[in-house]
């Protein structure tokens, strides 16, 4: 099911909207075909490939947990083929209060349009009260 | 001071070096001369150009603690222009045992050769008696 994202931005709203939707198929659909493809959720190790990301976030779809993610631009870097978009999410779960995280996603351009190539988060600084200096 | 560094891996030999010397011009060197460029240290707030950054650092660089870092490439894109280098980081901290974090730099090239862009810290999971699930 080719996506042919027009800009990464198409790809990124997309791939929340995915989120949002516990649509597998239209989140894998954003995502490059390639073994290349990478993704690191907060506190969870890393995946890489087609198969192990499917096998991370099916779970987390087939659950009762339903997530609204505000998404809001930090930084971009854009070329012909590549683009880094750093975001913070606001990410909402089952009407909890928002729990904001930080995000780098990676987009790369090829005949099938702009695809994500990867994804990392960050948490965000904890309250003042439970701040822990920590160093690189 | 230009760097000219020719290849993304001497920009990143260089800085991870300079974190290990507590050399703070020659950490600056390393990063490109712009607003920006963007460090996000592992819970801390993300801190854009030159300034933000170098005032990040200083007071790391000044205090007691002395680090060792040894770098595990996980994942690397690479373009004419842009280099992505996703890195696990054993961080060891004044003779404590080594904290793993996972990094991404960015590196852009320019007519000063391969510059750093950004740098973004996740902590890796908490032992498994610690784990905490967590999502997006």
């Amino acid at each position: 099911m080719p996506n042919n994202h027009a800009t990464p931005q198409d790809a990124e709203d997309a791939y929340y909207d995915a989120i949002e939707e516990k649509n597998l198929e239209a989140l894998m659909s954003v995502w490059e075909r390639s073994d290349d493809i990478l993704c690191l959720l907060p506190m969870m190790p890393a995946q890489r490939g087609s198969d192990s990301i499917r096998t991370l976030w099916e779970p987390l779809f087939k659950g009762e947990i339903t997530l609204e993610i505000e998404i809001r631009h930090l930084h971009w870097i854009e070329t012909d083929r590549l683009a880094i978009h750093l975001v913070e999410e606001k990410v909402s779960s089952s009407g909890q209060p928002p729990t904001p995280v930080y995000a780098t996603n990676v987009y790369r351009k090829s005949d099938q349009g702009w695809q994500l190539l990867m994804h990392q988060n960050s948490p965000t600084p904890p309250p003042p009260s439970l701040h822990v200096p920590s160093v690189v």
